[in-house]
This record gives C-alpha cells, sequence and structure tokens, in this order.
C-alpha cells in the first residue's frame, strides 16, 4: 500500500542548513500552497501553539537507519527508529509543536519550529489541551543530555 | 511535488468504525509493517508516552472540505481546517499522543489513540519534555465543549 500526499504548506526562514541545535532564535513563516485557499486558516490565531508535521525532504534515502546510537554519540545506547526524533526515518516525517506569533492572511508566523527554509509542510493542527500527555511523561537519560542546546543557546 | 509514503505499521482494536467519542476504553496494538526490522522499537520501552502518526484511510475525497463548523455544530463557529482536528482534511493526517502500556517485540500496546482498526500508521516518535508547549496553551471554548465526552465515558 502507497500514500501519497501534496504539501499543503511551506516553510521560510533564515536557516538554510541541517544544524542540531538553538532553534529557539529561528522565527518561521508558514504559507499555503497555491491550490489551499485562506479560508483554512480561518480561527487560527484563536491557539497560542500549533503541530506543524512536516516533510525531511533533504533526506538521503541510503542514510536512512532502523537503529542507531542518537546523534551517533558513543556514549547513548544503541536505539530503534521508532525511539528517536532523527530526520533520518521511514518516510521522513518531521513533527514539531510550534508557538503562533501571528496569523496574517495565507500565513502563519511561528516560533520553535526546527525545519529549515523551504521544507514543505503536509499537515497543520492546533494544539488542544485534552490531547496534551495527561501525566508527566517518562525518558531516558539520553533525551535531556541530546536536548541541552536545542532550544537555547549555548552561554 | 508529490510525496509518496508506506505504512511503518498497523493498528489494531476493537473500534471498526469512527465514532467521534469515548476513546479512553479502547487499547490498541501498533504492530511493524512486515518490511520494517524489529530492532526499530528497540529501547521504546523507556518512554511512557508517544507520538502515533496515522492515515485517515477511510476518509473519502469528496468529503474533504478546507473549512466548517466543528462537528457540523451550529454552535460552534466556522473554523479552517487548519484550526481543526477533523478526519476528513488535506493529506488525511491523524495524530495522537499514546501512553504506552508495554512493548512486545514487533508490537506495542497503546492507550489513548483514537483511531480504529486496521488504521496505517506512518510514523511513531517518542514524546521528549523538551518538545511540549512550553507554557499553558491557549484554545478557543469551542474545543472544550467538542472533547467533554471524548476520552471519558459520559456518565
Amino acid at each position: 500500500m502507497k500514500i501519497l500526499m501534496e504539501p499543503v504548506a511551506h516553510i521560510t526562514n533564515s536557516r538554510t542548513e541541517a544544524i542540531d541545535d538553538n532553534w529557539s532564535e529561528i522565527i518561521s513563516t508558514v504559507t499555503l500552497a497555491d491550490h489551499i485557499p485562506t479560508e483554512a486558516f480561518a480561527g487560527i490565531e484563536q491557539f497560542s501553539h500549533l503541530e506543524i508535521i512536516f516533510c525531511f525532504d533533504k533526506v538521503d534515502e541510503k542514510n536512512i537507519a532502523y537503529s542507531g546510537r542518537p546523534r551517533g554519540n558513543p556514549n547513548y545506547p544503541v536505539t530503534g527508529i521508532f525511539a528517536q526524533r532523527k530526520k533520518d526515518r521511514p518516510n521522513k516525517i518531521g513533527l514539531c509543536t510550534v508557538e503562533l506569533i501571528r496569523h496574517e492572511d495565507r500565513a502563519i508566523i511561528v516560533k520553535n519550529l526546527d525545519a529549515i527554509d523551504g521544507t514543505p509542510v503536509i499537515d497543520v493542527k492546533p494544539v488542544f489541551k485534552e490531547f496534551l500527555p495527561q501525566n508527566e511523561p517518562k525518558q531516558p537519560n539520553w533525551v535531556s543530555d541530546l536536548m541541552k542546546n536545542y532550544w537555547k543557546l549555548r552561554l
């Protein structure tokens, strides 16, 4: 079974290369694709947070592996691809919860989106409180170590 | 630009029809597709919560609209498809944060997944605390009303 998708929007921002860290400084614009009418964003400004689902379109198929050490770090355990969020993954799907700064006609301006300039977006969903984890998530220690400079600049 | 995907897993559970509410009672099994090796789930049991990205494969293309009242309810405002989470949407992508009950070889058993039996899964990602909203999400009033019986049984 094959599933065919088409981008519904595109991301523009100042980051043109896939860099691992310091995403908080990036402000992104998500602009609707030509075939999607403006009404698709109606009322989106009522939400503070959105989920952006996008495609890591620059990923080379030959880099996709089913397990490995996150970021190749020898201090982290060998971990399955579905227990990691890395980009080199089957179907090349990225997902990020962002903050909406404002809605302008056919565009939304957001922060905390970890995708580079030109990335195709395949869906946008509003964050409903009722869909967030209802109790504190548990995660292994390597995650906090890997994420330590992801959003904030290293001081 | 077209994007081609292939299911990486399938959902089995006791719900065979798309019903709006009472999803908390459903326990789902997510089993890897034949072409995905077992190692893809290695270490997933270290996480309490996962994001399951799936395809609403039963959606009829002709029901996809770019805006409308959520659930057709006249008390809710006309809202763009990207300010709603309904299934009849471009690319038919579903997304749900679930609780992992256990990992068994090529399967994970989860709860709070709002997808019916047979649904194809296109990605699984672990919830990292660092990717959750860093402040309290804001949402319009219609969301809480719409979600009031979504997870719990009506008493």
